[in-house]
């Protein structure tokens, strides 16, 4: 079993670099702060024995080598990025229970026949650059490299630029790099397990989720002499816009979701009315011609916009169809977790995650662990140590079962 | 009368520091734009005979002298701050027209018995540090200096710090500089003039206006994971209040305007519902009376929201009655465009001006003339040498009569 204090230490270790007063992690892919906190990934798995590499997406790789080196490495993996007012557990619990499982093995001497890796993939969050699992898509060849490294924050910085900033990047193509099999460890971030008293989700697969840019153009105009009648308010157009996101995931019964996360209005002056405003929408459900169903909703209410004399333009910058898990590995985390008696159901994953994108390449899935009141993307997120170290526990088990298959 | 074309040049020569691709200006106040059009205004003036000088909070004065230096100056003004995306004529033509009066004066010989001082106040936009007509307030008397030098803007710049940094302060205290009248010429920013083919505005006063600061608070939360119904989304709370700001100046008659200038959505990120929106919103209306309706109605919109669970805090920022100028000022004013000929008519001001809080202390008037479509806070804002030439004319006669009276 693994260490279960070393594992929480790692946790807190971690969460030093991007501290917020809040008692949350601000580490937003590719700063200063990520930088960071790779360097302390890098010599956390050196002291561990593991040889650490970067690929030219700066995703960094923790090798211990197998019994037989000709076999490809099971990847243990999640993200070391955060949201802008992020946890300390969101991606992490992910990586660092990769670390358990390389501490547990060196601890007990055991010998892998496959050699086993643990992954930071560089820019899960999507919050800097749009969209999220955007370097795992590289990898799982979804996305070229070309379309990441030319990704734009909303400060303009391409994520290439921000990449060789923080020197990240190593040698190795992005996707050139053999994977078996895929686990990922990760808090549920939703309010399931808590409720029904489950330590372990066994998860199945990822929802289905677009993403949109949205931008509403008028006329600016002077906010004291310009009658009502006479303007073209790109504001209050968007306004009515973003409470359809909202009432279109109402209507598409209780598990679709429809969020604006991102506003900006131009000028942004007291005194001036709004000449332009660009926001972000997504929409999520299991199905996805749920997700089809209310980004048609969408559409048909901007027409009633373009109608009042406003341009919108709505770019769907992200597709990610819903992901079914490989069934021999579901069926070894849920045997783990009943061989181990922690309380255990089948879930859906709400959030997006690089395991997502692996299932395209290699057989894949995930080990969910509660956190208090579902919180998640919030400072305030929170897990036990007892509950991650179950988690890490099931992986650990599951990722053996895996080496003997 | 004054030479227009030597205005004309004037206004397209300040209009470079600034200047945007759109052919509008970016000045705002106590930038390093800001420093430079204060710059080519001492020149301006200094060039022109005038001695320039500067208060404690930057306002300057280009003065020449009366035949009588006992007598308190008439003082001509307006600003040369302007919006993010601003013209070349808001509060520029009340300054430039001024320089031409200067001009006139000392091309004919013609001596009048006051000083005649050209006024550019401080931070009339009130766009990067709310209110607007901070300083002309404080010359007034309506706030204090400590007030307006520990305004913020956006970024935590305190107006003081940002005064420092562009030397532009000098050692009279503000307030402490005599008026015995003063007129203001302006573009109407609004399409009244323009419809009625009229040149001249003859200004009785401004309309009365608040200013709100309203920030509503939720709880970040994942936007896949979370479902509907346990989100405390605050940017939909805000949407619902950002709209009424719209509908409720609707309920007031067409004389009334709300607008929604500037949001603030916090964290800002893609996939995660917003845990705080700030914003700000203002209401307009010739009569006070109606201004404060439009409050309450505001106010028992947020009640609402409140009780969703979201909290809600509005704080009124700017409260700026209306105002009538002086009966004196205004025949004179009446007078000048009748023996110039110029169609003219009565009009009350839709914008706040520097002029609003002068009228608290001195005889106060204000000339207006037309602007194209009545844009303005546009950087397409425009306006005609000729009816520009016409209003300065009439602040040439204008300010003879009180000089007289
Ligand atoms: N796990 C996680 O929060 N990923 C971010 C991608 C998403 O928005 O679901
Ligand atoms: N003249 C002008 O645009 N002043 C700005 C103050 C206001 O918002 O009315």
């Amino acid at each position: 079993t693994i260490d279960g204090d070393a594992l929480w230490r790692d946790i807190m270790a971690q969460a030093h670099y991007g501290a917020t007063r809040k008692g949350g992690i601000r580490r937003l892919t590719l700063t200063q702060e990520d930088a960071q906190v790779r360097a302390w990934f890098e010599k956390t798995c050196s002291d561990l024995g593991a040889t650490v590499s970067a690929d030219s997406l700066g995703i960094q790789f923790a090798r211990v080598p197998g019994t037989d080196e000709s076999l490809p490495p099971i990847i243990i993996g999640s993200h070391l990025d955060t949201q802008p007012t992020g946890g300390k557990f969101d991606g992490i619990i992910g990586v660092l229970g990769g670390i358990a499982v390389l501490r547990a093995l060196r601890e007990t001497g055991h010998r892998t026949r496959h050699p086993i890796e643990i992954a930071n993939w560089t820019n899960e969050e999507g919050s800097r650059f749009a969209p999220a699992m955007l370097c795992s898509g590289v990898f799982a060849g979804v996305f070229d490299e070309d379309y990441a490294l030319s990704r734009t924050d909303r400060d303009g910085v391409r994520f290439g630029d921000a990449l060789t900033q923080i020197g990240a990047a190593g040698p190795e193509r992005c996707g050139d790099h053999p994977v078996v099999a895929y686990f990922e460890l990760h808090i549920e971030q939703g309010p399931i397990l808590e409720a029904e008293e489950k330590t372990i989700g066994i998860v199945t697969g990822v929802q289905g989720m677009r993403w949109y840019e949205v931008t509403v153009t008028g006329a600016d105009a002077h906010a004291g002499t310009t009658p009502m009648s006479m303007r073209r308010d790109a504001l209050q157009g968007a306004i009515a816009l973003m409470a359809a996101v909202q009432s279109i995931a109402l209507d598409h019964g209780p598990d679709a979701v429809g969020t604006v996360g991102l506003v900006e209005c131009r000028p942004n002056s007291r005194n001036v009315v709004p000449g332009e405003v660009f926001f972000t929408a997504e929409f999520r459900h299991p199905d996805d011609s749920v997700v089809v169903a209310m980004e048609m909703a969408f559409r048909a209410k901007a027409e009633t916009i373009i109608a009042t004399g406003l341009d919108v333009a709505i770019a769907q910058v992200w597709d990610s169809p819903a992901v079914k898990f490989a069934p021999d590995l579901i069926a070894a985390v849920r045997d783990a977790a009943q061989d181990l008696s922690y309380p255990a159901r089948e879930i859906v994953s709400g959030a997006g995650h690089d395991a997502a994108y692996l299932a395209r390449i290699a057989p894949t899935t995930m080990i969910f662990v509660p956190c208090a009141g579902g919180l998640s993307h919030n400072e305030e997120e929170s897990a036990t140590p007892g509950d991650v170290a179950a988690g890490a526990n099931v992986l650990l088990r599951a990722v053996l079962t895996a080496d003997q298959a």
